[in-house]
């Protein structure tokens, strides 16, 4: 039995989305499963003092480019949305509660909400849109809705986040397998390398 | 005739060092040409208001480790020197110098300067070594020391490192072709996907 990788992603990540499009592949053709962990980028970018890369003089004009032919280059639809980045936390606390009952609806849920908002231009900050949305993926409206309201989903996410951050992850999309940390989609041959091989 | 692609280094970026082991072949693979153009990364960390990339919290300590698995995953030479990063006036200035006379022994000249730091742990922010490395690349000594120690080489690379912020250059390696901006060693895929097919 391997060990499964751990998948960290924000949902305003545009890299994060294109990895939510292609990890279970490239785990399951190596026989491993996938732990899908949402973060708050905002929270990472505070501990490393770091600003949001849009914002980032030149870094910044050339990220726009580079999401959009990142999707050309992967071969997956892209729009950049007007409002980016955006707030997650609705959506990182409905995959939280959806994942915990059942993870092949939350992973739909995941899937959905990045190409709403990557794809479709829909606001994922909005939390009737993220009801929408896990009700099409399959998950009980009212029961989510009554949780995303308490108290304890956000105290939840809050612990996700830290217990990330513990880990040393710092960016999304960001993996670790066997301990080993890999950040960013373009670290996905290495980290495909490393299922095939092992450590290399 | 198909445009060169420029191709933009600090002596002080691992991932420059690895870009400049392989950028040739796939230039030439393609009938393309390479004009390999030395700048200081610290002119460009000010620009975008960024911090030296070892010195971010987390984010310093992963690169660390990506810089050695990098190397491993490109089957590269790679030992992280003890003194990082390190002042790359003199590199960049003799390369500037010896590229102006034979593109050929500047070329070598860089990736000597290159293996030198990060394969040999040898102290290349020192002006002796330079002069050193670069007579053992064919390029006459007493000359290249005259131009080192006068003003015009320290007015050249400011203005080749203000050029490439002007296009846009922020990081190491970088590099444009027809216009199209590529940062990191990471996008050689990308980039070798524009050679093959164009814009895509």
């Amino acid at each position: 039995m391997h060990a499964p990788i751990d998948f960290y992603f924000d949902f305003s990540s545009p890299y994060g989305y294109f990895a939510a499009e292609v990890i279970e592949d490239l785990a399951g053709k190596y026989g491993r499963s996938v732990l899908w962990h949402p973060i708050l980028l905002g929270v990472s970018i505070k501990t490393t003092g770091q600003a949001s890369l849009s914002s980032i003089p030149m870094k910044g004009e050339y990220s726009v480019r580079d999401f959009a032919r990142s999707a050309r280059f992967l071969k997956l639809p892209y729009n950049h949305p007007k409002t980016f980045p955006i707030a997650t936390q609705h959506a990182a606390r409905a995959f939280l509660w959806a994942n915990d009952r059942d993870p092949l609806h939350a992973r739909r849920l995941a899937q959905d909400i990045y190409r709403a908002y990557f794809v479709e231009g829909r606001n994922i900050a909005d939390l009737g849109m993220i009801l929408e949305l896990a009700t099409q993926a399959g998950i009980e409206r009212s029961a989510l809705s009554e949780a995303l309201n308490g108290g304890a989903i956000k105290e939840r996410l809050k612990a996700e986040v830290e217990l990330a951050t513990s880990r040393g992850v710092f960016g999304s999309p960001f993996f670790i397998v066997e301990g080993e940390p890999f950040w960013g989609v373009d670290r996905l041959p290495q980290l495909e390398r490393w299922l095939a091989e092992g450590s290399f």
